[in-house]
């Protein structure tokens, strides 16, 4: 069985050493939704024109979580993103709300976990806001679409092919 | 249609003034779930074992996770936990783990996001220590299980009662 | 000449102990100003509108490091405020984006700094956003309007009487 | 009307895409006061010999809160500096502390933000530990002195020609 | 052999649920040493007088620990201090900085990691700041030398009866 | 006397400027101890096998401190960390926990900030997790083993020759 690099010789978990790999350019794209009721869907979207706007917020946690993403997650590695950014579709059949991620980076490690980071960021805070109306929305499923970068190559999610 | 208090008079988000809500212990519990393949499971159930320990770091993430959540979550209030607990169950048909958070504090607001937040963030560090060997693991469904305390009274999902 | 209580005997800085002082209920209100051009008004007034809500921005950024202040301002008692919002006006003669906050808590110490941070974040985000369009915006004047709450009584700047 | 740059086809603020920008030398320096009564500037001069130095605080505080300046605005990329300086000086008529901030980085993005970041910082601080003695200081006009480096070229404010 | 309550019934890490420990008042104080050269610490000496203070940026640092110690130790619960303070003594026989904290709060658990942190940190930049000179200085022992509050009791240690 | 290039012409902290000293990949190793009763350390053994593993903790805790030691360490840079790894061995004679920190960076500063930070952080999670049964346990001497890279060349403890 494959080992998890994650893990030095005393069974102990360990930020990898990257050193010595090589510095490309690394982008990923993660996806994730917000199952809310048909009213929270209306509300959410009747905000965006003139009532307060829950998308703008989660936007911006979004963003500024992918940027610390490595101080919430062990064994991620600090890296200076070069872009974040989010996007939202309200979506029926059934009601939720769909969120996209896109991250990019010139760097030694992917940047997974940032786009990860940031649609669940992105989704709590949806969560947050619409709560006082909705308390059983279901956050997910969230998942990597894309990479691209780094020695083990490009990955695209069977969805997105 | 009701309103989202999140936001002031000029449409713009705020974090809601709780003044005067009464002050009263407050639990939440959520869960969620990382769906893995087979081989990666065993790989979670080995290292509880002795090749190193996903579970636990992951532990660890959550519970730093929840304390910060009002650092992530921009509407979010400050709060000073009592208590923060997560549990792991490593199950098949389908493979997954399954991932539970237990959050308490006495205070003027419930603890829902920072059960829902320990819960992402648990799920986030398995699969950054797990994506080595796949990556398309699914993050979800995460959900509110249970909070108590408070003036809207308690909550109970149905899966819970 | 009175003393400052942030220094210890050995002439060194200190957060000061404020254990018996009373808790009561705080308030503050502070207010600042982004001096801009017009071209970069008018880009700020249609963006409220439909081309990117540059103040949205600044009023998550103001609420966020408003929760913050104690960890950017060495002195400051840490507090779990229990509100926060913002309110911006554009105004002309001379074009300029006011900023107002208010803050709320229940504690043994006043949340002017909070209200002061919260404008001067939300100040450096509008200026953050623009930059692109002018350099020479200019920050201030950042005062504090109003307190209330605590031994040493409410204050109330004279522009606010 | 020149476009931001800071919003996506959405009209949602995103983190500009900096990839490809070239990577350069970037300084910037920032301005800034805090407008004291008489008694506060003479308390902060025989600070600095014997009896606590309110701006060796303030420095420590500009230069900490400009590393962290891409936490706070929310759009700013992460950047690692490779220097941080602030200097104070003590004028009458009015009264005032006079903050000036340098910082320099190699990188894609320039350092305006976290030169003024790091003055509005330290003009906080400064109104924190003396505003047992004043409350009605004010802070401001803070504005960025000086940029070099990156593609859009040098800038130099008009009272630095 | 008694059981730490730090771990859960899967063996697990957790924050342990302290709903319905008292409320007091307390206290806690630490020590802790950096053994120094004599030059390094003449160089601190006189720095204290004219030439950059190197306790004045250690007292800040501990200070601002303190209040940041459950971010950094998994386990600690949030705390909001109502007092940190730090003193240093330069002593020789050997050359070393003495360092100690004191930390309150009203809260429901002890502050003895608040204190040991702060004297950590404070350490810490020490080291630092003087390590273009020296590199073999050597940090401890750290140490708690007293607590008072909460159910357990007072404690001192042996050296400070 | 040699002077502390950390204080500028004001006599005042400062980032130091390293802009155009040489990207060179850096290493470093810190080490310390805590010193414990025998109960405690028969307690941290045991729980490597199966009552809750404080090791385990300790050394998330200290991975997370490394990646953030430029935000507690005033004058420190940010640093992007490649690697960061601990190890623990059990002494007796006197009873103790030995820590061991490696860090790696590709950088223009040095790392041995990173190394200690990460000592006394796991050091401090040790002491926090076992305090219910000793509170006389003693950190240290923690101290820098080894570093390489840079222009000052390699340094080695003699205890490490």
């Amino acid at each position: 069985m494959s080992d998890l690099t994650h893990f030095n010789g005393q069974g102990r978990s360990r930020m990898v050493d990257v050193t010595g790999k090589e510095l490309t350019h690394r982008t990923a794209s993660a996806a994730g939704a917000v199952a809310v009721s048909a009213e929270v869907l209306e509300r959410i979207r009747s905000g965006t024109v003139k009532k307060g706007d829950v998308l703008a917020v989660a936007q911006v946690a979004g963003i500024m979580a992918a940027k610390r993403c490595w101080e919430l997650i062990p064994m991620c590695h600090p890296l200076s993103l070069t872009g974040v950014d989010l996007s939202f579709s309200l979506e029926e059949d059934p009601c939720r709300v769909e969120i996209r991620s896109h991250v990019s980076c010139d760097g030694v490690t992917g940047v997974e976990m940032e786009a990860l980071t940031a649609v669940s960021a992105a989704a709590l805070t949806i969560y947050d806001m619409c709560k006082a109306m909705q308390k059983d929305m279901v956050i997910g499923p969230i998942r990597l679409l894309r990479k691209t970068g780094g020695k083990s190559g490009d990955y695209c999610a069977r969805e997105e092919e």
